[in-house]
């Protein structure tokens, strides 16, 4: 999507073989590019969450890989590269992307493969060109869950009859999620693009603030219109009629629909569910774990330092970048990322391949593969 | 209750008349007192939240009607007075307490009376005792709400068998928020001081942040076990049994038991009935409107400046106090204060006389004089 007019991705690769991102951490404020050269490099950046959301971290995975393929000895080439996808796996528990996106990158490279590594050269070249496919697929992915998207917001549009649908999300499920479109903002995008009048509520997203600092930005550079609102509101907006439908990420859907999806889209759910509003998770396949089924017995959800309560970032009146502390010195925080919904409270799920219920008949149907064994 | 070990109300008056209250606008980073020399003082502070809480809005309001009382003209006393209720009642439209406590200081001091004024100090003297009054009323409404809901904590004690009882609360509803004790937090302090194991979840409170800077401090102060939260996490916690008991305050409560409070209150209500967590509303009887009854349709909810969810202050590494902006510079918001939770959410009401379920009937067997005309 575009930023001041020129259109990016989130990741790309440079001619020298190194990976370049846009550093999410500095932004809003601040659009930076930065350039990860080494498996480090890259560990860290999802670790900080330079690089964040579920596609993103996936493709930024993949990159890794390819300069994990760079950096292994000739000598133990396997054993660099396995030590590489554990410690890429091990940087965050809860997406399914990421050690989707590494063991894919393993298989592919035939790790498993008795005959051993013959033409490491070949091997590069093929890390770099799946890791590349990865990327790409992703954005492709993305493209096409706006088209299917796109067609639910129509429908209230036209019963709305030009007044503007409001659409509500929650944390940061745009472009800058994944390598392009994004998975909840793709059918906005898309609707945006085809003339529909939408306005986003874009809530903030505590504790780190990705709905304000991330979905905002990406909106407003997009033109899109949208308000920003505490986390706290959404219930309020749709006691009150103001919320047409809610569209969210996911960062790992179970067999039978569970989505585990960044801390409060729980409450928003089940808000949803009270008032008849739609709820939708919109999801590219690779976030999808078919070994898993009861989501809030399975999903591993990260507990993240207490830090990231007490503390927030922001510009001061001066143009100055400062952290403050919002809470007593002495007081502890804790601070777990995600939340599970459960699938009852989920009306339809956005996939590229189209639009299914949250329910385990239904995702077979539309991905048998995956469920073939 | 206590700020480094001494005893506070949150107001009194001193004794040149005066009205000294805690600025809570500078906590939890600095513990201030501050002078209300005139009702217009008293406007800003309840304006500007240097002083917030259904109670103490009520009380503050009272000790405004009494400097009213000592800044109205002989010749137009009555006028100016009523025009000093009108000014304090128009600060925040929310809370019941604010006009219900004006009200009962413009009836006290005979206003409404064909005979007129006859001796301003007499009345003056009325005035400051009918305020003092409020407040003491409001202190021990809130002792007395603490025992009753102590009772509730003590059950769960007895279940869990010495492993701590695990309290949510919203906002801040505890002594901060009245002259004394609080409401929710009434019960907390109650159990602590009694010797009964219990662990407070503060919820942050976005936009405004009365759970991280005024809940997370008193409670230190009085040494009771907390960690603070985001309000995204109430839903995960709930889900994952880590929640034995929901308490927040309330701003209005109508006839039939649905309750105003905080934004957000709402998605915890729905949340624990889904997760079979009790969840309790308590609030001194000045918080009841019985002359409403849906209050979703009925109560009045503040919409405040958005830039209460643009920019948040805190306290630097230097220890400077600084604000700064948390989302992009060309972001709008919308920042309503409160949402309602309508009766079919709450197990029951703490009042000051006693437990009841949140309905008509119920309300009006405890309150009979208030649905008596």
């Amino acid at each position: 999507m575009n930023v001041n007019g020129k259109h990016y991705r989130t990741i790309w690769l440079n001619d020298d073989g190194s990976v370049r991102i846009i550093n999410q951490a500095a932004l809003p404020h601040c659009f930076e590019l930065l350039d990860l050269h080494t498996v480090e490099d890259v560990r860290r950046a999802i670790k900080d969450m330079y690089v964040r959301g579920a596609g993103l971290i996936g493709a930024c995975a993949a990159f890794g890989m390819y300069l994990a393929a760079l950096e292994a000895r000739p000598a133990s080439f396997v054993q660099d590269l396995v030590a590489a996808a554990c410690l890429l796996k091990s940087t965050r528990p809860t997406a399914s992307n990421l050690a989707w996106a590494v063991d894919r990158m393993l298989l592919s490279l035939g790790v498993n493969d008795k005959d051993g590594v013959r033409d490491i050269e070949r091997l590069r070249a093929r890390a770099r060109a799946i890791a590349q496919q990865i990327a790409d697929e992703d954005a492709d992915a993305c493209k096409r869950i706006g088209e299917h998207g796109l067609s639910l917001i129509k429908a209230i549009a036209t019963r709305k009859n030009g007044v503007p649908v409001n659409i509500l999300t929650h944390c940061n499920a745009g472009w800058l999620a994944f390598v392009d479109y994004g998975s909840a903002l793709a059918p906005v995008y898309a609707a945006f693009d085809s003339g529909v009048a939408v306005h986003v509520w874009v809530g903030e997203t505590r504790p780190r603030n990705q709905g304000a600092n991330l979905t905002a930005w990406e909106l407003g550079q997009h033109g899109v219109s949208h308000d920003l609102i505490v986390d706290n509101a959404g219930g309020y907006l749709m006691q009150n009629k103001m919320v047409d439908l809610v569209i969210t990420g996911a960062d790992r859907v179970t067999r039978r629909g569970d989505a585990a999806n960044k801390i409060g889209t729980y409450l928003k759910a089940i808000a949803a569910k009270e008032n008849k509003v739609p709820f939708y998770v919109a999801l590219p396949s690779s976030t999808l774990d078919f070994a898993m089924d009861d989501g809030i017995a399975e999903i591993p959800i990260e507990e993240r330092g207490g830090d990231e309560v007490c503390y927030i970032t922001g510009k001061t009146a001066g143009g100055a970048i400062e952290t403050v502390r919002i809470c007593p010195d002495a007081t502890s925080a804790r601070n777990w990322g995600f939340d599970v919904t459960p699938a009852r409270y989920i009306t339809g799920l956005i996939s590229e391949r189209g639009i299914c219920a949250a329910e385990a008949t239904a995702l077979a149907a539309l991905y048998p593969e995956r469920t073939k064994y």
